[in-house]
């Protein structure tokens, strides 16, 4: 690598603006396509007229006084966004006045920036500190447009011009952001990414190659710190990125735009196809961990965030222009957003000519950490009377913003959450709600253990809710196969509480010949030690009916627990099943009923709560779950099967097959191999086995007097009579 | 009348088959259009698929045995369904095979139904019995279809044939509907005109005319009963039935078919022209009743059935049919369903050939009662940033099925409901909940007063929860005006409760020149004896914040009462706001915030409550409400504005105007005018005067200084500085 680099430093570079995101030859095309209808004359006629309405206002470029949120916070975020859709609009019309607006509201941060000192709100000790910005996060945001925008305007400048807006901003912006802040610009993070980005693509306006070797290799140029750096860390092998898709998609700006920016400039760095084309992976990938065009919620996420989401549009189209892959198409069209870029043409003109095919949603383990051995993030799908998909999560833990949730799950059916993860708690913006920022409850529920579908040891939070203990900690990918009918994973975990083992094991079912779906469920706890275990299912809809009777509290609600979460549910009912088949059915909004049948050993009793206990502002939401608890066990495996049946119309009318199909439901431990038998109405009979031992080997058992065997990891066998 | 009808009856009919809803002229039509492309032929194409699917079994004409739902209950609506759309099938491909199909199952029941006793689950003195199904209801259903399907077989029968299939079941039918079941026939109610639907229908087809006149005005021709009567008496003037939208579109089926009926056969009776062109109002009316395709759902209403439902698609098409009102097009677009008629052809054809025009839903007061001053359900409609509409009811009570909800209202905005009604508590044909029936909570918590939004005296419902006093009381309309900017009602009533005077005015308001909506609301509580006064607000959203501290119920939730529907009230907060203006915000998943400002007296008390107290079988939503409490008071006036205000973007990472513009709200009662005055941020001034006493006259009143005049019921005055 040290090599390329010093080949490509002492490369002479004839540099023509713009030359970054957008090319001069982008330009020529673009200038082309605003005299033709179609989608991309429509965007530009539409950001044409946001412009003119902008830039009729005077120039404000304010002293930087207030924190997030405040006035000159969001003026100087609205001002970068302005000079490079000006610049942008400058180059499509040719007209000056929108050159002039950019270039005079850089001469007035020429002459602002060398005298401010850092910002009057920073925060000592946790984030670095910006000079215009709060957080020099900020700083370096401001600067990736910035220096876009710069370079759309440079052929307008003078030479003098040019020499007061480098000289008094951009040589002590970068200068601020690289040398004078080593750590930052060093981290191996996204706020590191943003920073490497910023000073790297102003090195390339400016002719400063230097920077563009720190950006890439770290101050230093040792390669320890610095873009790539950053993309051989923060991504796994497959281009998941561990804090989940919310931060994933937040990420993936700067890499994005950055990797572009290197291809323009310097297209023998072949940084499309660095470690495997990671940046292409990282795109696709944020596609993936979509449903419905929304973003899985794992980990602190607003979960109305998806794939329209700005950055990746973008994302979708440097992608589609390097690659030309059609699917991208697809998802384009959902986002409904065209960029005025060169990308943005190539997939506009691609729109307007209807060579979209079909994105392909698939099942993918993928692998957690920068060697994708750290656990994994599993999504598996089939359609059966719908889209479906299983999210489990046997993952790391995703850094500051993860959650103490490993093993969970989530299942989602004809567009709905079904079983549910809350996301964060946060009104992203609303300053009434805690300033808009994460709410107290994001720490005190949302994070915690029993926000999620997941075992809850001694009502205690995965690793007692320590993040540098997460962090250094991962469950085990057992396996992860696929045939015709099953998609099904297993994943094990010793160390998020002492002494305890979680080995859980999760199936997609497509029923041969039918149009039926299960998903089965084999939680399996072992400790020497007794404790008390906890299964919550967070389900989305309302309660039908339970098979047993409840004990539902009618005139007072008391609160289920102290502390870890547990303060904040009300104990609605109880109930303590005899042994054998319970079961709960639900019924969502999409009008489909879905009925968890459980295994239950008549010791065992299932809680059903709401969430909104301790909650003295409203500010969380009243949803609904049921848990599953044994007390005072060593060993215990937790057994079920979630049905998705029938449909309830009120509109037409009419409401079939309301009822479980699922009569019979046990499971055996038999030597290395776990059995599930599951009978459904009309002598439907089906054993789902599978060895989720450390060996993989050929497995025989024998189940009610007959001798099965399979290959690999398991086989869904089918009792005929 | 009586003249018409006998110059009718004396006329001689030429009755060539088809010619009831479907004439011959329309099956020419219609096998034309089956040769080419378009929707017609797409619904044809998918329809006879269903039908071979269906002829393909063996025809089941079982003794009758189970009760609704039950196995024969179904199986015969299945027949009469099926059997009507063999019939069309035969009609438009001429293929004997269907017709044979219906003769055939028409043939079992002509074997089957002279041996029938009455049914076995029929219910004593409840509903009168029939011998196919457990009520007559259903019988006569069954007809209305059994005689249309008839009729389009008729040309493929033999004399003998037709014969016994008249003699056999046409003949024992009708005779068991009308002149053995006279209670029914004569009743002037929907059961009655199902039954007189079906007698004359069958009367048409079988020549016997008899049975149409009896149909049109009972079975002793008086008038006094009747087809004719119903549309008398259960419609208002301007087609509302005081059953609301909900029983109204079921009630619909029968009138529109029998009216189109005897349009085919008798048009000289110009019975779309009967009563200033009722039935036509009826359909528009139900249209009327809407709002983002759903209907209001006051009284036992189930809320997702909407303008889709089969019955309105019939009424949209018989009525485009006859009036080619383009506007209807637009609904029928909506309804995306092609009925193979005549009137469905017109309808295909007009909307292959996009002649659809926007359908205008307009602010109108509804008159209730056959006179149509019996109160009046009003609907004010205005578009500001979105469709907004109020619903303020002043109606009466509604028979079986109303609710007691007396001046109740409800806010919609941006297609979502912001201040909402419970709606029906039924979960339709779920087995699981109490057989599908309407809930034991439908009468406990739904029917309530406090489950809606209007005032609760004592904790006790309106007319003590009694039907047979509601029916007999309903509210006065005071008036319903409109001008560019505001729509405005007042309704009174007097006997709800025993000695104490309830006067609402409600405003929907569009402020001059900006794009801001309001809503006021006024509400005056007079009595001579002191009383508590409950004014809910059951608000669809998530709380954002209060003006004032909350008393929250951290680790116990209490009910709130004990009978009348607050038994199904937890207590989650409470308050005692200081004078003045008291502000709640909460925000709706449509991305709005709603600030309802209330003027407060520093006495009464605000409670913030969710349904689900005393819910053992978890039948309810767990929906949010606050409630404004004035304890021992004579006289009160509740006094609030609702302010839809500001987005909330977290997908484009976007708040803005989370807070709400309103500064200053107070009332004055200055004479005979009730003055509200309101101050919005921004230095902007309003007075909304109005005059709801029983004089209407030149008003004229001193506020602050200024002398205002105005005519008429209202004015909103701006003030400028």
């Amino acid at each position: 690598m040290l090599i390329t680099a010093v080949l490509a430093s002492n490369k002479v570079m004839a540099y023509t603006s713009p030359n970054l995101v957008i090319t001069t030859a982008d330009v020529a095309d673009m200038r082309g396509a605003i005299e033709q209808n179609g989608q991309f004359t429509e965007a530009f006629v539409a950001n044409k007229l946001i412009v003119n309405k902008q830039i009729a206002q005077v120039i404000t470029v304010p002293l930087p006084k207030d924190g997030g949120g405040g006035y000159t916070h969001e003026r100087h975020k609205k001002n970068y966004k302005l000079m490079y859709d000006a610049g942008i609009i400058y180059q499509l019309t040719q007209d000056e006045k929108y050159a002039n607006y950019v270039r005079d509201m850089l001469l007035e941060y020429a002459k602002l920036y060398p005298t401010l000192p850092l910002h009057p709100k920073r925060k000592m000790g946790k984030q670095n500190p910006g000079k215009l910005f709060w957080q020099s996060l900020n700083e370096a945001m401001w600067l990736v447009y910035t220096s876009q925008a710069y370079d759309l305007i440079i052929p307008s400048l003078t030479s003098a011009e040019k020499s007061t807006i480098e000289k008094g901003l951009f040589h002590p912006i970068v200068k601020f952001l690289s040398v004078d802040s080593p750590e930052t610009f060093n981290k191996v993070h996204n706020h590191g990414t943003w920073t490497t980005a910023a000073v790297g693509m102003t090195g390339y306006v400016l002719g400063e190659l230097d920077w563009v070797e720190q950006a890439l290799y770290g101050l230093d140029k040792s390669g320890k710190g610095g873009f790539l750096r950053q993309l051989d860390e923060l991504f796994s092998p497959a281009g998941y990125y561990n804090e989940g898709p919310y931060y994933q998609r937040f990420a993936l700006l700067p890499f994005i735009t950055f990797a572009k920016a290197i291809q323009t400039n310097q297209p023998e760095r072949k940084i499309f196809e660095y470690r495997d084309g990671i940046v292409l992976k990282a795109i696709d990938t944020t596609i993936q961990l979509s449903y419905n065009n929304l973003f899985f919620p794992i980990n602190d996420a607003i979960k109305s965030k998806g794939i329209d989401t700005i950055e990746l549009v973008n994302g979708v189209a440097i992608a589609y222009g390097f690659t030309k892959d059609t699917g991208l198409l697809d998802i384009a069209n959902l986002q409904k957003q065209i960029l005025l870029t060169g990308d943005g043409l190539k997939v506009a003109n691609a729109l307007d000519n209807h060579l979209a095919t079909p994105y392909k949603f698939k099942s993918v383990a993928f692998g957690d950490g920068n060697d994708g051995e750290q656990g994994a993030l599993v999504i598996m799908r089939q359609n059966v009377g719908g889209e479906q998909a299983v999210l489990f999560k046997p993952a790391a833990q995703g850094l500051g913003h993860g959650h103490f949730d490993k093993l969970t799950w989530q299942f989602y059916d004809k567009g709905e959450e079904i079983v549910s993860d809350y996301g964060a708690a946060r009104f992203l913006n609303v300053e009434a709600k805690f300033g808009g920022r994460y709410l107290p409850e994001n720490q005190t529920w949302a994070k915690q253990t029993v926000a999620h579908n997941t075992v809850v040891v001694d009502e205690k939070s995965h690793f007692n809710a320590n993040v540098a203990v997460g962090n250094a900690n991962y469950p085990k990918l057992v396996f992860f196969e696929k045939d015709t009918n099953v998609t099904i994973s297993s994943a094990r975990i010793n160390s998020a509480y002492d002494g305890v083992s979680l080995t859980r094991t999760i199936a997609l079912i497509k029923l041969p010949e039918q149009e039926q779906s299960l998903v089965v469920d084999v939680f399996d706890v072992m400790s020497k030690q007794a404790h008390q275990y906890d299964l919550p299912v967070h389900y989305k809809g309302h309660l039908i009916s339970t098979s047993f009777d409840l004990n539902t509290h009618l005139t007072s609600l008391p609160v289920l627990g102290k502390e870890n979460g547990y303060q904040h549910l009300w104990l609605k009912a109880q109930a303590q099943p005899k042994a054998g088949l319970s079961q709960i059915t639900w019924l969502n909004d999409n009008g489909r009923f879905y009925t968890n049948s459980i295994v239950m050993d008549g010791d065992a009793s299932l809680i059903f709560t709401q969430i909104g206990a301790n909650d003295p502002l409203f500010n969380l939401r009243n949803e609904n779950a049921f848990i599953n608890r044994k007390t005072k066990s060593k060993n215990h495996t937790f057994v079920s099967v979630l049905e998705p049946h029938g449909e309830y119309n009120p509109s037409k009318e009419f409401t079939i097959a309301a009822v479980s199909s699922v009569e019979t439901l046990s499971h055996q431990k038999i030597d290395d191999i776990d059995v599930v038998e599951i009978m459904l109405s009309g002598d439907k009979h089906y054993l789902l086995a599978f060895n989720a031992t450390e060996k993989n080997q050929r497995n025989a058992f024998s189940f009610n007097g007959s001798k099965y065997k399979f290959d690999g990891r398991f086989k869904l066998f089918e009792i005929k009579k």
